[in-house]
């Protein structure tokens, strides 16, 4: 017992060390540099200039050379006396596990190292990469990279990169977190355009030690930012970060873009060893944990600017206003709002006539409100539409004409008053509309370029907001009971409809015999028609087979259905399943698998062939709760085939929810399970239930495979 | 005979004084404005400010002043000795019709009215509207407007609006077109962003007269113009549109935005008093028609000013290549094009190897290559990929690095030898870009910011090159022989399957049927098995009453199905159309509408309510190709079902496409229908079967409706 104590004392030691750390080595006080060089075009010289504004200590590390750039050389790590918070790697690949080596003898807080030739190219540079990994976990000195461009922090005046221009990104409150090393420029840079500031703008490259769920983590409850972009190629451990981002969108929004819709996988590989795994369940997953995910790094940069200014509370649905000076952009705005599914309710009927008190005759007024050519009712107007309470957010467009409308004074006194945030878009030449957005930054008034850009704020916020009300609502209820013995052998679908039903599951009335009399007498108990299976342990795609005979009312059928049954070829002759045929309803397919990353995910899904090919299936990782459910129901493209579309029946969603939320406790109860298929689950107005059922274990999938 | 020459050559005439008016109103040498003041908050006011940059003639007309802003004012315009070209209407809606009249009567070419106040705006508004149509209908004087903020016209120094900052517009070669004045100077406002210039502007607003086609029509000859920005808001005669734009598109790339995703309709009446139309009609029609369909104004801008320098030649796929200094913003590129559908072949093994012999091992070169940080090869390396056969069009991504890349000595090389667009994406600070960025345009290399545009990029380039070649290719064979006598009354199953089989429409083998003996008859001559169904001239939806049976085989079978389909009622009694089952394949819906904006307008949909939930369909006008047909195919999201997946057999997409042809032609032959649809045609490798054939006739539609 006290072993164990001290076991788990030493294991949070190490790990606060290891916090301890990261944070020296992305808040550095004195910096060493290791292949600095004279020669401009070297990374090593651009690195060392780089710093040039760093308050800090710096120094470089060089075997013959004692000054370079002015900076005074030591010939090897130990020969520096201070301690160093961050040594920069500009060496190639193979002289790197030496300096490592040294540098964590020496104390040195953590290292970045800036050179390609590892994991990315192949197994020579993968077994460096590992030495490396291996240096890492010995001593708890952290290490960035490698293959990356590096990272800048602004409020340290810390610029360990070896880009020029840099130095210039002005500080603020925006962290950016990069799979990418380019990809982390690019965003910043435009984040930069965007008139906001940096607090941290980490690439992460190879990701050996440092992944994006440390930095996340340490990001948490960094006072200097207030949004987090983020952009994966890749999630080598999803579960992790799965974890530490549902704790970090609780305290700040964090959005993110990842790459790996189509098949880029063999490019992706060369660049950082990742492996894409399903952008599906990537998506899903950093949605679940309360993320925003966007498309591009336009998207990114500006969804952070926007949501770093300010975030609406959790709700599950905000409502959306626009007030416009001109209806064409409005038309856009709004299309695009409604198009995204964000509701743009009719204004309040006491809204109404104030606003249509104030404005021309003939407006209209409802949401938007189309105040034509701006006029001096204008501030009034946006204050009436900001007071009213179906409207958490507005909207304003106005092209830039100042003889009628000065923004930052129309729009202060609505924000003042309802404290809901106010977007401005705009549109005018460049140099008109510089101190206009100069002023609005100073009013705290975000403004964005175009009409589309505020369609994407209302977006973010909705989708920041709502991710917020999903972690606070779901709520998971104690382990839901079931057979939890491990599964050893491979289940047949009587055993496999057995195990769910013990779950809680419902499945049809059924018999598993064997030989023919065992099934007529199935057939004289069970309530008719009845639906004959083979029920062979080596046939699993029975239908395929001809092994699947519906709606047996009769003897003389069933004695037919038994017979053509027992033509199929199979290691276990004369064995069937009778089962009662359940009641006509919508078919969908409910299961889960065992992710390498992202541990058990459940899957949602419409039955038939169309749903399949065009593959409408909603994801998330278990355990989920009801509300994830019905959210998975939600985002299916055909979800109206759930609702009486047609001839269909209204479906029971809670009754596919209840089953959802099941077959996820299943996978966490079972982890020797690779994969459980409910296909099809019949559902109509009086429930769901599963006709059949596929369990796969991870031992069979290895053997088959 | 003579008559009808005469008669032509006065409609010749008044058509080419309308086309002279047109450009006297855009292109004007004397321009008068009504309605001006000293009040610099008016409209009127700020028009004439406006035109303090134009060099020719400017005059005011005002019933008291003599001078405004120091220009001389007539009374009236027949006071104007001089001709004038453009007269600009800064007056309340109610005095706008005496003006038009007075100036149409002084022989004014057109006017351009900013108030609002017509068709938008209620029954007073439109009859006001209706008076202009008819004062332009009887002159020949054009009308801009009303209710829009006018046009600017650099190249003359024109600039007939009243928002500031428009006079700033830089001259260049893109035009724009906007159904409002709002989204018009929305689109230029960011072309000037983009670092291009504007060759015309225009916001057609309420377009009572002038409406985008006359506009586009008149572009098409212009010089100053290589590509156009379109922004639609409902189009009121699409057909006209349709066949202006397969015109110009054939000269020049045209751009389009289309507002109206989502159910915006009561706002938009407000806006123009245009009815939106479906949203899919109209994008399908302007993609036919070879122009390229966007989503935001960003993107028509950006995508304007990439075609404006350079369009690709008609081709049905073209290769890309991208040379990538980033690796994390290359994959987001290639992971963009890849998902957008774009060919990015792997380069041929010649070039791979010359590329390889320029740069480090282990880097990726098949496509994208990878070059890793910039180094003196690049030049040789671009030069090798822009050579490379399978290549039409490089992108080359490189963040600001003065130090390694110099980007227009590095592509300009490959530009001039290979012939081949070579578009260039960066990101750097705003201060640093600016003076690469204006070398690039000298150097004729177009340039955008960010991983993402060249994905933008790579999609309208294809798109517009895809669109040219299907207008040249769609050739359209010698009209189908069919029955052309015009329909007059509603036609049963039976006589609609009749109708399209003598298209050459494949329909079963079937007998339709008055009284049980004659069905008893049709079903000993016909091959077993063979449907029943009720064949009453009042019960269009059979299944849903029960009166289908599928597969009867004997005559017990089909004595009962008689039975119960004459249980059913209905005002025909007693008829039934037996019919051969037709083999196993998969089903869809072919159909045709009569639009009322574009004409006949063909639909091809896959069968099933998922389908139809999802609205999993395409859209062409008729007549269509067979080209146009197989296109059709490729759109439809669940095309993977057509070709053998799991179960279903493989199907011939030539006879479904003959299928959709017929059908366009039918309605072309036939104006008297209002919609015709096969639902379904069960089609397998063999060829496509009308399982069921729908004929509604506009006289019905109307009865009945």
């Amino acid at each position: 017992m006290q072993n164990n104590n001290s076991a788990l004392d030493a294991a949070d030691t190490a790990q606060r060390h290891k916090e301890t750390n990261l944070r020296r080595l992305l808040n550095p006080a004195s910096i060493a540099v290791v292949g600095a060089s004279a020669d401009p075009s070297k990374a090593g010289s651009q690195a060392l200039r780089s710093l040039n504004g760093f308050p800090g200590r710096v120094v470089a590390v060089h075997p013959r050379e004692s000054v370079i750039q002015g900076r005074h050389c030591y010939p090897t790590f130990a020969d520096i006396l201070e301690p160093v918070d961050l040594a920069i790697l500009a060496i190639p690949a193979q002289h790197c596990i030496q300096a490592a080596r040294d540098a964590a003898a020496s104390g040195v807080g953590g290292i970045f190292i800036i050179s390609g030739g590892f994991g990315e190219s192949g197994a020579a540079g993968a077994r460096l990469q590992e030495e490396l990994a291996d240096i890492c976990r010995a001593s708890g000195m952290r290490l960035l990279g490698p293959n990356t461009s590096g990272f800048i922090n602004p409020q340290k005046q810390c610029v360990a990169s070896f880009v020029p221009g840099v130095d210039q990104l002005p500080k603020g409150r925006i962290a950016v977190i990069a799979q990418s090393g380019g990809v982390n420029l690019s965003i910043a840079f435009q984040i930069q355009r965007l008139r906001e500031g940096i607090s941290l703008a980490v690439g992460l490259g190879n990701a050996v030690d440092v992944e994006a769920a440390d930095v996340l983590s340490m990001l948490a409850s960094d006072p200097n930012t207030t949004a987090i972009a983020l952009h994966l190629e890749g999630v080598p451990q999803g579960r992790k970060l799965f974890e530490v981002l549902s704790t970090v969108t609780r305290l700040k929004p964090v959005v993110a873009l990842v790459a790996g819709r189509s098949d880029i996988g063999e490019f992706a590989v060369s660049h950082t060893g990742n492996l894409m795994g399903s952008y599906q369940r990537t998506a899903s997953a950093l949605t679940q944990a309360g993320a925003v995910v966007v498309d591009s790094t336009e998207e990114l940069a500006q969804a952070a600017s926007i949501l770093a200014h300010r975030r609406l509370p959790p709700k599950a649905r905000n409502g959306f206003a626009l007030v416009t000076g001109q209806a064409g952009p409005g038309l856009l705005i709004i299309d695009g709002l409604k198009t995204a599914g964000l509701d743009v309710p009719e204004l309040a009927s006491a809204t109404i006539e104030k606003v249509q008190s104030l404005l021309p005759p003939m407006t209209f007024v409802k949401n938007p409100v189309d105040t034509g050519r701006p006029g001096p009712g204008f501030t009034q107007v946006l204050s009436a539409v900001a007071a009213d309470d179906r409207i958490d957010a507005v909207f304003v467009y106005a092209l830039h004409e100042p003889a009628v409308l000065d923004p930052s004074a129309a729009i202060s006194p609505a924000v003042n008053r309802e404290k809901k945030p106010v977007i401005f878009g705009t549109l005018g030449t460049q140099e008109d509309l510089q101190p206009v957005l100069e002023q609005l930054v100073r009013a705290g008034i975000p403004a964005v370029l175009g009409p589309e850009r505020l369609v994407l704020a209302g977006k973010v916020l909705d989708a920041d907001s709502r991710g917020q009300w999903r972690l606070k609502k779901s709520s998971f209820t104690s382990p839901i009971a079931g057979d939890t013995a491990t599964l050893a052998n491979t289940l047949n679908e009587d055993q496999a409809k057995a195990f769910i039903a013990s779950y809680g599951i419902r499945t049809p009335q059924r018999k598993f015999c064997i030989g023919k009399n065992e099934a007529i007498e199935a057939f004289k108990a069970l309530t008719k028609p009845v639906v004959v299976k083979i029920a062979a342990d080596d046939v699993p795609h029975k239908t395929e087979v001809g092994g699947v005979f519906l709606g047996i009312q009769d003897l003389q059928s069933l004695s037919s259905a038994l017979a053509a049954i027992e033509r199929i070829p199979t290691k276990t002759p004369g064995q069937f399943l009778v089962e009662e045929m359940a009641p006509l309803g919508v078919e969908l397919i409910v299961g889960a698998v065992n992710d390498s990353s992202w541990g058990p995910c459940v899957v949602i899904g419409l039955g038939g062939v169309l749903a399949e090919a065009v593959s409408d299936s909603s994801v998330r990782l278990a355990p989920i709760s009801e509300l994830d459910a019905a959210d998975m129901l939600e985002g299916l493209r055909g979800k109206k085939l759930l609702d009486g579309f047609r001839n269909l029946p209204v479906c029971d969603r809670s009754a596919i929810a209840d089953v959802a939320v099941k077959i996820g406790q299943i996978l966490i109860d079972h982890p020797e399970i690779a994969e459980i298929e409910i296909n099809p689950l019949r559902v109509n107005a009086e429930g769901a239930v599963a006709l059949d059922a596929l369990v796969v274990l991870k031992n069979q999938q290895e053997t088959t495979s």
